[in-house]
């Protein structure tokens, strides 16, 4: 691989975004809405996420969404739970929803048919339609990314928030569908934000540490973007809540550089007033969001901030890792489970 | 404060915990067992735990025993779900579970109050029986940690993951009892290796960052550790499972020092793997664990090991913060939220 190639597959698959995520829309709403009836007819009260790496952040979006508007109680499995200690736990009102871009990841297609021998009604959030964990669940929802090919994921995870999204609308969160179809506009205009990440890039370069911050809805992408930057430009970043980082960890990271990402809404302050506090302890802040140093969109509510707020933050590894004179299309010792 | 004088507080505090557990294992056997009694008549069917910082890894101890073993879907609640986004969950066959040594966190306090509006059966673990959190709560399981005076909590935290446990034990996991009378003893005899930990601790001095790692039920203790390097070492440390590890972090760590936990059981192998993995890419790795560089007494079943599996990392955290000059009894920028 030459320099010159270095990226060219992650920054080609970060521009198709907006494309991938009108199709997805498109796509998953019957999807969504057939697996919302059957969960209706079973009487489904809770929701288990099945996930690793960064299909774990988009299931811990999914999760907010579940929970804070679907009113399902929601949480990320532990899959050792089910792989290794088979627990005994009873899953009869439970949707088991994996998420899986590849949908080959062995011990969750393994953890979806111990949640279904246990009762659950079972899902597959995955962009391959013919995958080992499509085949296992009763509901597939299909993301429409096309083929991945750098092994970081941008496109395919963008794409799970949104069929996501789409789930929680037919599920309940009908007041999301309207601004739903204004996320790929939305993502669309954060990719003009280049000027300011190659600058934001430039200054991070000798840097080894980092800390991403976030909120609420957004928290995924605080810790997708730390993991990013870990496999990408391998600066080792770590992703925190807000709330998380003032009890204890605050003590180390003043002299870290951060990833501060912002949304619209009722913990926007909380964000802010650690923002400042970062600064005024010397971190160097990147600031994230609309009118910001690195500036999204601002036509999304809080709920589906996170579809654009992620983009600048793919678009500041990929040139982070360019001028480390890494290529991030390849990192070194990763691998996709498959090239979907 | 002299230099003399500092992690005198914290030191104390370690050494004191096999009989701050043994005292709880005793308090808190007939606690657990009246809201046991509770949640069977109440049908509780799932779990919600709730807390920050090091209580949220006892609770997340606290998630693998309750529904590894006892069946009861469990989850860590994002409090933010509660206190901000009033999620319209039915929690009216859930146990709600609030975690905190001073039982003054107002979030969780909060949290707790929500959780009760939403129908759940609510129970604080704290080790504080006058606190606001206990008087939220239905039920109150008091750990009998003793006030606990530096800022990094040591007991507090070995004497949750106790009062945890004697709850799993009345919720079903009655095998348990019996170990768990012998974890005092294995803390007292782990309490022995100060030796090895000096030399490990000298051996990191000039290290800026790390890693720990564990998996399955001791997966709470690499977080707990790399929370405590972070508040009394200022290491940037980072905990992982090692199934999350391979996903992605992997890239950056191999060049990072790894405090690598092991605990007997079907998920050995895995560790043992990843620990070879490391120390191949030139990671220098400390072993924690029967047997290992920094020696844990071997009494305890899998389930129960994360109670000696901590007293290690515990001393080494002790030992670094004062070979750098810093004192882990005040850790500039935190504070308890009260000296219970």
């Amino acid at each position: 691989v030459t320099a010159a190639a270095a990226g060219v597959l992650m920054r080609a698959e970060i521009a198709e975004q907006p494309e991938a995520v009108a199709r997805t829309i498109d796509a998953t709403a019957p999807q969504a809405a057939a697996l919302a009836a059957a969960a209706r007819s079973r009487d489904v009260r809770s929701v288990v996420l099945l996930a690793r790496g960064s299909s774990d952040h988009a299931a811990l979006y999914g999760r907010y969404l579940l929970e804070g508007r679907c009113g399902l109680l929601s949480s990320l499995a532990a899959p050792s739970l089910y792989t290794t200690y088979r627990a005994p736990v009873d899953l009869s009102r439970t949707l088991a929803l994996a998420v899986s871009q590849s949908g080959e990841v062995p011990e969750i297609v393994e953890a979806l048919g111990y949640a279904r021998s246990r009762g659950a009604l079972v899902a597959a959030l995955t962009n391959s339609a013919g995958s080992p964990l499509a085949a296992a669940a009763d509901h597939a929802i299909v993301t429409q990314a096309g083929p991945e090919r750098a092994v970081a994921a941008t496109k395919t995870f963008t794409t799970q928030l949104a069929a996501l999204a789409a789930l929680a609308v037919a599920l309940g969160a009908r007041d999301l569908a309207a601004p739903l179809a204004r996320a790929p506009g939305a993502i669309e205009r954060t990719l003009a934000c280049q000027a300011p990440v190659l600058a934001a890039a430039a200054s991070l370069r000798g840097e080894r540490a980092a800390v991403c911050l976030a909120r609420g809805y957004s928290f995924c992408i605080a810790l997708e973007a730390a993991l990013k930057l870990k496999e990408t430009a391998g600066l080792w970043a770590e992703g925190f809540s807000t709330a998380d980082l003032r009890h204890g960890p605050t003590v180390a990271a003043g002299a870290l550089p951060a990833l501060v990402f912002h949304a619209p809404g009722r913990l926007a302050n909380d964000v802010e007033a650690l923002e400042r506090a970062l600064a005024a302890a010397g971190s160097r802040v990147v600031s994230i969001g609309a009118g910001r140093e690195l500036p999204v969109d601002g036509a999304l509510p809080e709920e589906l901030a996170p579809l654009a707020l992620v983009v600048p933050a793919q678009l500041l590894c990929e040139r982070l890792a360019v001028l480390l004179g890494r290529d991030p299309d390849r990192p070194p010792g990763l691998h996709k489970v498959t090239q979907t």
